[in-house]
């Protein structure tokens, strides 16, 4: 039997480079398309093969499918700053829909067998809750937005074509590889590289908001595995932790394990919902029960982790597109009309 | 008091065209934005200053609403060919839904007073019948996902940066103006190009199928007027006409306006909803009732029109992405990938 062929794309990102690593564990081959924009050419696991460049560039795409053939897509791929989507309209919906409607124009056209999916629970705006796959998703920012988008396209693509998918809902996602230096997301591993340089911690708000926060196996090991299981296709899945816990808690377990009681910055609340949680039944009915792995377990290996990669220095955004309401800290300097144009 | 100054996009083609007429009588200064792929440059009603472009031209877009400091925006240009949205995936989503998104950036940064956005029953997907705006819309095909992104976005815009809007939802709406040379979508001018061609007319499936067939005042009208009413602002509306009828009655019709009786020709059924029509109690109750135009009166006044412009012929779509089930009469040969590239 010739060897299964998979791609994934953002495969040098946190979450992928963890889904690399199981999928070659699986025995496949496996494509990473990154174009680096978050992720990093050393977390991709060796034994895969790694091209460098955009799911928005339709070219590249199509080259890629008919070079390789691949039987899985896992499309990770995406740029994942949910709050700054208000001000980033346009990239958002290029990179993280375009991109995505690239991939399944050419899985479609070469009958790939699954292609996997990693939405978010940005797709169910300010519901009840816990979060449940049965709800009628009411995305309330471009973020949520472009991931619902691709979800409802999937299931054209499935109804017309026959393509299956699955459909993952991740949230809060921490661990290993993940890039603590984005100042746009990722409350851990911004605390953690806010710890390692001296600086205080900052939260927006009151750090009363609530996340369950969840350790990377528990999402990327039934990511991988999807492909293998019937019953998981054309099906959504919440997938992560159950518990969730307050940002000032979070603040302490981090503290907790770089030795530092946390000193934190409060800054101007910004436009997020206070609460989010989701219900795993359905996941844990096919895929298992989670690691276990607690809160505190888990960011202690981050941080062992963290403390052995450093600090690393936050890019800025280079090409906001609105001004007007950035939350605090993420200001910068609106480009003047005069001078020479760029 | 300064002129009011409004862009039109779309406003070469068939709805947009009509709303040019009707914001020129309400003394509006009307710039149209279009890029003549459906519409003609002969029906932008003289008195609006005509801009040839696209929407999905960002820079273009921005140029524009430095220039003209639009008050209000009505955004009425898309590939609206529904069926075909399955084959022209990614072109479905540059047009419609990037595009939308450059005029909400700048809509957003200029501050302007309301956005009217023209959706589609195609968000509302095969839901239970009659559609109303209270019911959760889930479109089924590109296209549909384009439009209820583009809803979801604006609801956005309006939550974080108080940008007003108006959504409206038209079906299957004719009249004069209406690109009756595109094979791809509107029946009626399908009809009409046929019977002019000494064709026969071509259905889908047993022609059983229903739609209620709007005439142009109906729609066109409200969405010019509806800047002015305050209670439309921030609100979702279906608008067209109540009376369903099936395809093989509108052949005949069609027939009698112009004296024959059709020779219809059916063609295997092609993916779409069997039954569609919508309540428009929320559309009355703010805009108040309709013209009580008839099908029979409408398709004749349609029908002198067709007469004095005569047959078009039908573009072909040059740039189909998935050939796989595209539907009879719609197939073109697929491109050999030897031979120079373009």
């Amino acid at each position: 039997m010739s060897k299964i062929t998979s791609l994934v794309t953002g495969g040098a990102g946190f979450i992928g480079s963890h889904v690399v690593k199981h999928c070659l564990a699986m025995g496949h081959e496996v494509v990473v398309l990154d174009d680096l924009s978050g992720g990093f050419e050393d977390h991709i696991p060796a034994g895969a093969i790694f091209i460098q460049g955009s799911v928005s560039d339709d070219q590249l795409v199509t080259s890629l499918f008919e070079e390789y053939r691949f039987q899985y897509v896992y499309h990770l791929a995406a740029y994942a700053a949910e709050g700054l989507s208000h001000f980033i309209r346009r990239f958002n919906y290029n990179n993280n829909l375009i991109g995505s409607i690239n991939l399944i124009n050419e899985s479609i056209k070469h009958k790939v067998k699954c292609f996997v999916f990693t939405s978010s629970i940005a797709v169910y705006g300010a519901g009840q809750l816990p979060m449940r796959e049965e709800m009628v998703p009411m995305p309330e920012d471009p973020y949520g937005v472009s991931k619902f988008a691709v979800e409802l396209d999937l299931k054209a693509a499935h109804e017309m074509f026959g393509l299956n998918y699955v459909v993952f809902r991740p949230h809060n996602v921490y661990g290993e590889n993940q890039n603590i230096g984005d100042k746009y997301r990722n409350v851990i591993g911004i605390f953690m590289n806010q710890i390692m340089q001296g600086q205080q911690l900052t939260i927006f708000g009151d750090g009363e908001q609530t996340r369950a926060f969840s350790f990377i196996d528990d999402v990327a090991i039934p990511i991988a595995n999807s492909v293998n299981i019937p019953a998981a296709y054309n099906e959504v899945f919440n997938i992560g932790a159950d518990k969730p816990y307050t940002v000032n808690e979070l603040a302490k377990v981090v503290g907790a394990c770089f030795g530092v009681t946390p000193n934190i910055k409060y800054l101007a609340a910004r436009n997020e919902v206070m609460h989010a949680y989701s219900d795993h039944t359905k996941a844990h009915s096919v895929f298992g029960e989670g690691s276990g792995v607690s809160l505190q377990e888990g960011i202690a290996r981050m941080a062992e982790w963290a403390k052995e990669v450093g600090a690393r220095k936050s890019k800025e955004f280079e090409n906001i597109e609105i001004y007007e309401k950035l939350p605090q800290g993420w200001e910068r300097k609106q480009p003047q009309a005069e001078g020479v144009p760029a």
